[in-house]
């Protein structure tokens, strides 16, 4: 029977690094990834296939780094899991492992929608040959209708729509698209973007049926109306993968993913689990909560790791830092939108500023930054803040989350020595999360 | 006689950032710029006045601020301080105050080389007349040398070579151009860059004498070679301006700016000053720093200003946030070098990532991105980080400066939460930040 020290279940984002974070803290332990694919898409970069990459191929994340960090390969599915014999059953036979680590990711949803099955509607699946069939069906839909306005739903929508000339829907239930990322400021510019792209974006309106006889000819929404389509993508959230944990027993949490604990252990002693199939808990109150991003899982994937043979490292609960990009428009999050912080029960101030990514504003590459910064109002500790922009925005809600997790006041957030360079930044004298921190103590102060 | 609750001495970034700090956190004082310029120059936007913004016009600072925040403005040379009587004396009348904060800016350091007086010679002042007539100059210049390879030398060496086909020369004296801001290997990747866009560098040489006979004809050098120039340009350092303040009887520190305590207060009562001439001490260990940065002079700027009527902000001493860039090449560090951390005398470990700035490697602006990290080898504490790239590295370094100045381990950082975007970060397995993290605790056990 094979065996390892460490065996990793699961080889995208969270079983990757786990297995990388494995070898590096605990170098004399033999590490073992089993996974099913033979090889594995880069998970965020799936919408990027269709407009940009233009190819499959292209989206693979690379395995140069099993050799490079003396990991193992196995590549099986994964049947059942033994914790009582600390064993796991695969497809090409039994591993024993002394740690086990699940990384076995999530699945899309499917929505409770007559016509979901049909021939033509896809759920976005991490599988090279689904996406490869999406590919194509692709390339000669007339019509698409994408089935949520979330991060898929927007970044399918505007990778299809370069593509070529199909007519291209999004439906979403909400009021706005990235309803759930964004305050509604950020969502209406971002749709403004999109339709000004010839994108049709519908909201506050529910789909009722797909329709089809074999194939998908039309999609039915609840106020009556009805969207030619040949392709239907869905787009509505992802379920974690815990089919194998909770028929070993494992706990399962409140959202539905395997329970764990700060240290990233399961219910199982000697099973850890990370990733898009782990419970998370929010940073803001500890509250469950259902973010799944790869960025979240590699966080995970280092706390898992690191654990296994000693705990050295402990989860403070899930921040949530996100971005997303169509055209030369970036949008960005770290922490909680004001209406999350609203949701959440803290009492807030929120301050917004805006102005030129570069100074002087006549620099080449200049862009609107704009970013709003939500605090808590009795401490002044940030709580959020979302960033609108050009490419940097991806890097500017890092700063942000830096602040976030250190809970650091807007005080201190107005005395973060940051640097600044006219074709790189703003100008130091307004720079943005300095700015806007100045900006809240002045609003707690009139009304404190 | 005029008079004003606070008086702000100085109207560029140190100046206009206390000035519209004091009315936001005063809103019930009256403040009042006393500034000599009509209009005010971009500080840090000065090089690219030659070759980018192609005019001094473009790289004017608005005075907007001035009126948004209600803030008065006196065109008029300060000639006295007289802090017994709380008032100034300028060239449009005296004016008192109740605080005042010291913004006078630093000037260029003349070196003590004969020829330094000749027409042609231009050291670079921050003025609209003086640069217009370098400008000027540089239209027609043939050969240009430039004295001194730090960030002025190398942007504008980059800025005059787009203006047209002149020659030019950087004349560093150290082994290397940009060695007091950059590791090495750092500094060689510019300096090849540089090279490659054919301007020529000599490194490890003095020069000797500028020779001409009214005007500047040639550049003597220490290894007896002789460059025909032109026009030449003098970015040695700069020096602060503490005439006004010296005169008064405030104290002159060690680095020759006028002493400051933590909040920033002069040794005079009722006194602030920030920006280049206000001694800095260094956040590691507190040596006096030379420092001098428009972001600096910020952070300095909102300490002063909250402070004049009761304390409220100290400064925890310069981390140094900086970065440049050359075409596409951006360099950036905040805080200590391996170089610098060497000579402070810590015992340090360093590491060095480097990968593609986007996931997957083909995402449309892709380059490579690198990061050096420098942490203290007992504590793993972060001391600094140094990054190459494309444009987001001058935000990467600013969620640098973040984890410095809240002093994280890399226990801390390996598990910070980013966030990633295909078309925006690099990967979230190979996050930079966190993956130097991962190396340096690898190393460090290792020799634990």
């Amino acid at each position: 029977m094979r065996d390892s020290d460490v065996v990793v279940v699961g080889g995208s984002a969270a079983g990757l690094t786990a297995a990388i974070t494995a070898a590096r803290h605990f170098p004399n332990k033999r590490t073992l990834v089993v996974r099913r694919e033979d090889r594995v898409l880069v998970p965020c970069g799936i919408p990027y296939i269709f407009g940009t990459l233009k190819s499959v191929e292209k989206n693979i994340m690379p395995d140069a780094s099993y050799e490079a960090n003396d990991i193992e390969l196995l590549k099986a599915d994964v049947t059942k899991l033994d914790p009582a014999g600390k064993l796991i059953h695969t497809s090409k036979g039994d591993v024993a492992y002394d740690r086990l680590i699940l990384a076995t990711g999530s699945l899309p949803i499917m929505p409770p929608i007559p016509g979901f099955d049909l021939a033509g509607v896809f759920a976005i699946q991490k599988e090279m040959d689904y996406l490869q069939d999406l590919f194509e069906r692709l390339e000669h839909a007339r019509n698409v209708v994408i089935i949520g306005g979330g991060f898929i739903g927007v970044e399918f929508a505007d990778e299809i729509n370069k593509m070529g000339d199909a007519r291209i829907t999004i439906v979403e239930m909400m009021p706005h698209c990235l309803s759930l990322a964004y305050d509604d400021e950020f969502c209406v510019e971002m749709e403004d973007l999109i339709a000004s792209r010839g994108i049709e974006i519908k909201t506050s309106v529910k789909v009722e049926s797909i329709r089809g006889k074999d194939r998908v000819e039309s999609v039915l929404l609840s106020d009556g109306s009805e969207i030619k389509a040949d392709a239907v993508i869905l787009g509505i959230g992802a379920r974690p993968t815990v089919d194998l944990a909770e028929k070993a027993g494992l706990r399962i949490g409140l959202t539905g993913a395997i329970a764990v604990d700060q240290t990233m252990l399961t219910s199982e002693s000697n099973i850890f689990a990370c990733g898009d199939c782990a419970e998370k808990v929010s940073f803001f109150g500890g509250r469950p909560s259902g973010l799944k991003l790869a960025s979240i899982a590699q966080t995970e994937a280092r706390i898992a790791a690191a654990n296994l043979f000693g705990i050295t490292r402990q989860h403070c609960g899930t921040i949530g830092v996100w971005s997303t990009c169509v055209g030369d428009l970036a949008l960005g999050t770290a922490g909680l939108t004001e209406a999350m912080a609203r949701q959440h029960g803290y009492n807030i101030v929120t301050a917004v500023v805006e102005g030129p990514n570069r100074h002087p504003g006549g620099m080449p590459g200049m862009s609107k930054l704009k970013m709003k910064a939500v605090f808590e109002a009795n401490s002044g500790i940030i709580l959020g803040a979302q960033v609108r922009g050009g490419p940097a925005v991806g890097e500017v809600i890092n700063a942000v989350s830096a602040c976030v997790q250190k809970r650091m006041n807007a005080e201190e957030i107005a005395t973060f020595q940051i640097g600044t360079h006219p074709a790189l930044t703003p100008s130091p004298v307004v720079y943005p999360l300095v700015n806007v921190a100045e900006m809240a103590i002045k609003k707690m102060r009139q009304h404190g």
